[in-house]
């Protein structure tokens, strides 16, 4: 039996009860990693399979015929904690032999809303109460501040504010963590590509992480035909798909390569 | 000719290439709304009309008939500042009727982020500096920290940190001044309802803009079928419709009503 797990769209961190912090992805690369999939097994007649698919609720999903849904499993999930216990979950559970991360994982969660004007105040008050005042006084005010706006509370829209969060935890991390020998794919999404930016962030999120492939990509060339980057293979390129359907065919391909 | 606007979905906050906040709102109530109009302009064999519909990209929309469809003014926005122009032309150049501002708008734009470590420097650096220091100096730090991340780069994640958010500036307000005598039908959504607080929120919102009716109505009650609320014309209770469509009938019936 072959487990393959794939993470698709952009979490969502809620702010409060009519706000939230989405982190944007259509998810379509990962609908072609899992189309890539089913063609490389239709193609050497693999029938013992079972492509575990981590979705946001936005993701993007296209037809499949009743056999390959037969095949799938859907996991719905929301924020970043909710795709940390998924993963967690699958991996204690299931032996999983490739995992496709492509998923945009927020890397911060809410924590508190405070007017400039409260958060100004209360480290005004506390230098005025306190002879001697340390950056970590300062910083656990920042942190946690006494003025915040209650949790329940709708933000009010009178005042300008500032929000406070928190990192979440890394969900990447785990997946080597639990299974070592599970084929790893990260992703890394850079802004701007000087000095050779890119190559270097995927180098350190596979170092950080025991990745085996790293797709590394610039913001810019995000599009489904003219996407390009490089894929990366221990750290040396080994491909340079352009389109999404070309991306996912080289991960998926370079994947099932090494697992066998 | 009759002209109605009505504006749909949530406004959407970018803060760098990958994050954006956004208002949570499927826009339902808005297309309900639009459904009612048309009923209402049927019924009453009106021919001359435009229908002026506001909307985000995510807002739902449902099937016209091609007579229908030529008679709605599709405009489409993206964040508080584009609602706010799309608004502002609008009302300079058409005679607005009706406007129905149901739109979950972000009162607030991303202006910075800042690790909490970073800014604690800063604050704490400029105590050490000066003898004196204010609570307006801390103010002014917190509104634009030296220390904030470059605009165009990716947000890093490795450490915790703040972000900083200026308001923007209020649509609403923006009606009743370019027209007076446009009908105003604004939204109020509040988090809980503690000691008739809803209606006073709603009061507030109708005084400060110039509203001629408020639909009111608590988070906890949005719901397609069971959406309750209370609808409100200037300042008295005249209907508390049960659902979406119901809503929508009792706001477009009693705007027709006051208009003719």
């Amino acid at each position: 039996m072959i487990h393959i797990a794939i993470t698709a769209g952009g979490t969502e961190e809620t702010i409060d009860g009519v706000r939230k912090i989405t982190n944007m992805s259509s998810g379509s690369l990962s609908w072609f990693c899992l189309e890539a999939v089913l063609s490389y097994i239709e193609k050497h007649k693999i029938e013992a399979y079972t492509i575990h698919y981590i979705k946001a609720s936005r993701a993007v999903t296209n037809e499949l015929n009743a056999e390959q849904a037969s095949h799938i499993n859907f996991i719905e999930v929301t924020n970043t904690q909710s795709v940390y216990n998924a993963v967690e979950t699958l991996m204690n559970e299931v032996d999983v032999d490739i995992f496709i991360h492509a998923m945009a994982i927020s890397d911060f969660s809410y924590a508190y809303s405070v007017a400039k004007s409260d958060l100004a105040e209360e480290i005004y008050q506390h230098i005025a109460a306190n002879k001697k005042i340390s950056k970590k006084d300062i910083e656990a005010i920042i942190t946690n501040p006494k003025s915040k706006h209650s949790a329940d509370a709708k933000i009010s829209s009178s005042q300008e504010i500032v929000m406070g969060f928190e990192t979440t935890p890394k969900v990447i991390s785990l997946i080597k963590k639990i299974k070592h020998n599970t084929f790893l794919v990260g992703f890394k999404l850079v802004k701007h590509n000087k000095d050779n930016h890119m190559i270097k962030q995927a180098e350190k999120l596979r170092l950080a992480n025991n990745c085996d492939a790293v797709f590394a990509n610039k913001a810019s060339q995000l599009s489904v035909k003219g996407h390009a980057g490089v894929l990366l293979y221990k750290g040396e390129p080994v491909a340079h798909p352009i389109g999404k359907k070309e991306i996912a065919e080289a991960i998926v391909n370079l994947a099932f390569q090494k697992i066998n």
